[in-house]
């Protein structure tokens, strides 16, 4: 079951500057940056109310934000939605017809386990699964 | 203040399908549709938690939402943020350097007052500020 919109994903080419925007427009400042190597990505976190803004940037070319990028320009990147089961939500969403990028759980930022749906499964909108790591 | 994320705008070009899609991925049906003459939209509205999940259909060729799709493609049109007063809120955006795409706020989707600001603003993102019309 989905519980919450967890966190909305932003691809910046600049983490610095967009970190100032959106501390500006959010009037808050972020409250962590981590960066996940296994992504290739430095991710700096905002919070407003129980949703969280993740801004990432690329670390290497081959990160998947750096491929967005290239492809659709700086922009929203992805939801995140929180689950209590993420096992059980990816047997739900593979027998309701889902393709996911990952057979498996991965280990994601900010102490999550995460998995992704395809995109041309959701109608050009990349969904991310997480669950925090008790 | 921004107090919540209130909603998240995806563009879809097939509205019916796009719904049951979403009602198997959230495992929940559309509580409402409802169509914005203004806006040439028609709109159909999830909930998770405290957010919003709207898709977005055009219902002419000078719809934002038609304009979007044949630059980008179906995906993730806006990120819609709940303010307590939005024209203190547009004053604090103005003098902060930001961009806004109306200069009042306009009547938008399910009983709010809404202003956008500009892309170019924001990293390639749209930013909607709505408030309950009280």
């Amino acid at each position: 079951m989905m519980t919450n919109v967890e966190h909305i994903g932003i691809a910046v080419s600049d983490l610095l500057g967009a970190e100032t925007l959106y501390a500006a427009l959010l009037g808050a400042a972020p409250y962590k940056r981590e960066e996940v190597e296994s992504e290739q990505v430095l991710t700096s976190f905002f919070k407003v109310n129980q949703t969280k803004i993740e801004l990432l940037q690329a670390t290497g070319p081959d990160s998947a934000i750096a491929r967005f990028i290239a492809k659709k320009g700086e922009g929203i990147h992805h939801i995140a939605f929180e689950v209590d089961d993420i096992l059980a939500e990816m047997d739900r969403l593979r027998n309701a017809g889902f393709t996911l990028l990952n057979e498996s759980p991965k280990r994601g930022a900010d102490n999550k386990l995460v998995c992704f749906v395809h995109p041309k499964s959701a109608y050009g909108v990349l969904i991310e699964l997480c669950q925090e790591i008790r």
